[in-house]
């Protein structure tokens, strides 16, 4: 299924940075970083919960923000990028 | 149907800032701000062309990147937040 992963964090701290750049990795293992700080993931349900356990350890829950929005397999057609920064077929990426 | 939109803007320029909270000010009309630069709207095919309309006339379409995800009706129990700010629920802004 696409997950979609969009985190808030304060980046005018120094800690708030290297949390971003840590979730970031986080993300990148299982999909694309689409935005600063919005990833696309390509996952089952069992990554899933790996994957959001993984970004539990990273984040801090009392000054972070982050939502995670399933949007299934039929994901084709609900995805509608506008503007600059368009990025490549999430397929192509996870077959790479 | 909820719909997920996303948007990344350089908010170092005074310019990007300006458009950030144009963005939010014509979402905030569909929904609700999620994040700093993410908003839920509960929309139907009619309003979501007129938000999409209104928001390519704010966006720079050379510099900023926004992307829209449409979740459906059925959007109980895709939507999980982790962390700090847990929002109000939906349906009770849309009521008042």
């Amino acid at each position: 299924m696409l997950v979609v992963i969009t985190y808030d964090v304060s980046t005018t701290s120094e800690g708030g940075k290297k949390r971003l750049r840590k979730v970031a990795k986080t993300c990148q293992k299982y999909g694309i970083r689409v935005q600063n700080s919005v990833f696309e993931c390509i996952v089952d349900s069992t990554k899933l919960k790996q994957l959001k356990y993984e970004l539990n350890a990273v984040i801090n829950e009392k000054e972070d923000s982050l939502r995670v929005y399933r949007l299934g397999d039929n994901y084709k057609g609900k995805v509608e990028h506008i503007g600059t920064k368009e990025v490549v077929n999430m397929e192509e990426v996870i077959i790479i």
